[in-house]
């Protein structure tokens, strides 16, 4: 189930089986000039059937787009046992319904994934990162806006953590951050075809950026190395959480000027019942994590968290799950981000599908009755 | 039904009714910054609504991707009235199935779409176009390799079209071809956020495809009026061949290589029996527009097209409709691009979905008898 099916260096397809860790496709790609259009913090132990299973988002997407568009064909088997062969390798194929979409991020409830079709971006021959510290959200936010502007095509990240992450980075895994003394910080990175031309973009836009005041200090990095360092700032913000005691976990989409005051609201309602509460992720995609840590699980914390940070997310038509998925704690939170006839006609699929219950059971989706 | 229901400046999300004419929104965006993440010859007429219903494939696919990737929500209608309400506005949201890609690219047989979210790409600062001729589709394939390579995150349209679709649209169009001679043309688009390094990364491809002898001729332009002028050649060939007589259409996904080999052999069946045998298409997506004109339609022609075309897209595992949906016509060859088993699923969709049939019936799938 790890094994490489096919790849086309001209349209830049690669099919392969669903066990296939995403690091190591992404080295295999790398030798041929392509890179993976997703990556991950867990891209050394993830499976890229589960990726899709998931439909994980991740670093990428903001560049690459997410894995609706990238992934071209799946394998699937059904609850009856047949097997569905959607492994198309082509860019487009207007021919009936496309099935495959159903099986994406419907987390193995639906049928299993066992090999995937997917479109595979050229490796860029210049990356670029800058890691920056910002006053407050609303620079972090302006900051974004002239990046996006002045970076254009090139932008490939825009990622944003606030001061208590860096914290628990430095006394956890003992990282440390070249820049300090800022509430918020970003990192920000560039991925072209034409060095020369990147760098220009890039320092225009720091120049930009630091004349305005919209960033107060920062740091760039060229070198594999150093970029390697700085990213790890950011992936292992969660291995530093596991540290800090138990975690509670969100993962919620909202509109990108509100994804800040949801923190700062779950922070003032927690107080001192809450150890650490953080706010990280993909601004440029509208994703927040939002993470709450005590030195132990407990019941009336819990229920201080939730529903408050559904109803919150609800009231901006956002969506509870951005990227993880509802699983088993979340699918009975569902009607927060989807009306009653859209997870009544989903349970529908699912009878159809799995008539009896065998896929996953007991996961994603409420209980019909 | 032609309503903006909201622009949001920040994430370049559109949120618009279904009857918003594809040209209108391009217009209001473009005086925001944006523009929309797709384009095509029809885009003065053609509904947002239908567009996502057929899954509208067109110009910027290779850069932008697929409505797959672009459509954030619908509302749709649903056979028994009710309504579906899946108009998310965000770029993330695993909460559950993706509903709405059911219905993209279904051509109305499930639901009917009554409104959209859609993500809208910045308006790029600089565009340039060049318009080439080639001496054989094999250096027409060899320019394509070389200009992802050098052009990379600018490219937006690589389009190639042969010397038959030139000679048609002079004929009944009076349209002059700049560039003449060749037995292949190709129409490479660039779009980004700095004129200067656009240009320089033009010029370095143009320079190097010219002196290796890929490319014998050829024109670039970077003023609004030339651009237009060059992208008619290419857009208004659909309308020169309704001149040329009855027109036998097919839109053939294959993998790249293999594209002009089905206009040759096709071109060679037919010999006499046919006025012209013209290809041309969306290279980059790997999608051949093959089209055959006749003084009148003649049923002894069309067998010696069909199922011949059909078989010989089957065999390179190919798609015997990339952008143009199944309708009412190709329905019945769905065999040729689909296992039974999908084609029973996908009438399974249909009849839990449209039970009575109500819904564009006769359209998109064989009878299930």
């Amino acid at each position: 189930m790890s094994q490489i099916i096919s790849f086309d260096k001209v349209s830049g397809i690669l099919v392969c089986q669903a066990g296939c860790i995403l690091e190591n496709l992404n080295q295999y790609l790398e030798e041929k000039g392509f890179i993976m259009p997703l990556d991950l913090g867990a891209k050394g132990s993830c499976h890229i059937g589960g990726n899709v299973a998931t439909n994980a988002g991740g670093l990428r997407l903001l560049r690459y787009g997410s894995l609706r568009g990238t992934v071209l064909g799946l394998e699937v088997v059904l609850a009856d046992g047949s097997v569905l062969d959607c492994l198309a390798s082509l860019r487009k194929d207007n021919t009936g319904y496309d099935l495959k979409q159903l099986f994406i991020g419907s987390e193995g409830t639906l049928g299993v994934i066992t090999a995937v079709s997917i479109l595979c971006p050229q490796k860029p021959k210049a990356v670029n990162l800058a890691f920056l510290g910002c006053q407050s959200f609303t620079q972090v936010l302006k900051t974004f806006t002239t990046c996006r502007a002045m970076l254009g095509e090139i932008l490939s990240a825009y990622e944003f953590m606030d001061d208590k992450c860096m914290e628990l980075v430095k006394r956890h895994l003992k990282l440390s951050n070249p820049v300090t003394g800022s509430p918020f910080y970003v990192l920000i990175e560039t991925s072209g075809s034409n060095s020369t031309h990147d760098e220009e973009k890039l320092n225009n836009f720091l120049e930009k950026v630091m004349i305005s005041g919209l960033v107060t200090d920062g740091t760039v990095a060229t070198d594999e190395k150093k970029i390697k360092m700085l990213w790890s700032l950011r992936e292992r913000i969660t291995e530093a959480l596991t540290h800090d005691g138990y975690v509670y976990k969100y993962d919620i989409s909202l509109p990108v000027g509100k994804l800040y005051d949801l923190v700062t609201d779950t922070r003032a309602r927690l107080g001192q019942c809450a150890k650490n509460v953080v706010g990280y992720g993909h601004l440029g995609d509208g994703n927040l994590h939002l993470n709450i840590t005590a030195e132990s699980y407990s019941h009336s914390l819990l229920d201080a968290i939730e529903p408050f940070v559904y109803e919150w997310t609800a009231r901006c038509n956002g969506s509870i799950s951005a990227e993880h998925g509802l699983g088993f704690k979340k699918k009975c939170f569902i009607q927060y981000s989807r009306p009653k006839e859209a997870v009544f006609l989903m349970q529908r699929f699912k009878a159809m599908l799995d008539p009896k219950g065998i896929l996953n059971p007991y996961k994603t989706l409420p209980s019909s009755s």
